[in-house]
């Protein structure tokens, strides 16, 4: 079945206090978050090069130490293993593009 | 560099009728449509994973012959060589995610 609504999708706690919306294909996990404002996204990386873009909201994202505050119509590309992390400046609403799948997320959302 | 305004990234005509803007990372190519009611999106295939979703509007999409009305927050996954084409019913905004990168893309948006 390859159609989605993602208001169909289960809002899942992915990362403490983040909770966001998950389709797997074959070769990416797709997600998409509603963020408070002032949640902070803790300090991580992981194996999978992800694409953040935000379709609305404020955000401070560090990337390898680098920190740019970004708007909605931004991307952030996050290399494998890139350290990152951030805080919401206002509501955001995003979604992050990763390749291959997040099977560490599969095993959370998917029982 | 990792950040990117898609306002920043130039609109290119990828396929006919079809301006959008592309941001390529190492595993995937990013991209974000501004698509006119009645734009038909001709029949088409390719060797990449597809994963769309619509950020705003209504769009008739056709994959390998089974064809849904999506609306805002819906997500589309077409399989590598998936056969698919569609209309757009209003305006619509939508992003695609595609795995791998797409080389044929990447000739024509960035000389």
């Amino acid at each position: 079945m390859p159609f989605f609504d993602f208001e169909s999708v289960p809002e899942v706690e992915y990362i403490p206090g983040w909770r966001g919306r998950a389709v797997h294909s074959e070769r990416m996990t797709f997600m998409r978050w509603h963020i408070a404002a002032g949640q902070r996204l803790p300090v991580h990386s992981h194996p999978h090069e992800q694409v953040a873009h935000l379709i609305s909201g404020e955000f401070d994202l560090t990337i390898d130490g680098e920190t740019r505050r970004i708007h909605s119509g931004c991307v952030a590309v996050i290399p494998p293993q890139a350290v990152h992390s951030g805080i919401a400046i206002t509501d955001c609403v995003f979604t992050d593009s990763f390749a291959p799948v997040r099977d560490d997320y599969l095993r959370v959302g998917n029982p």
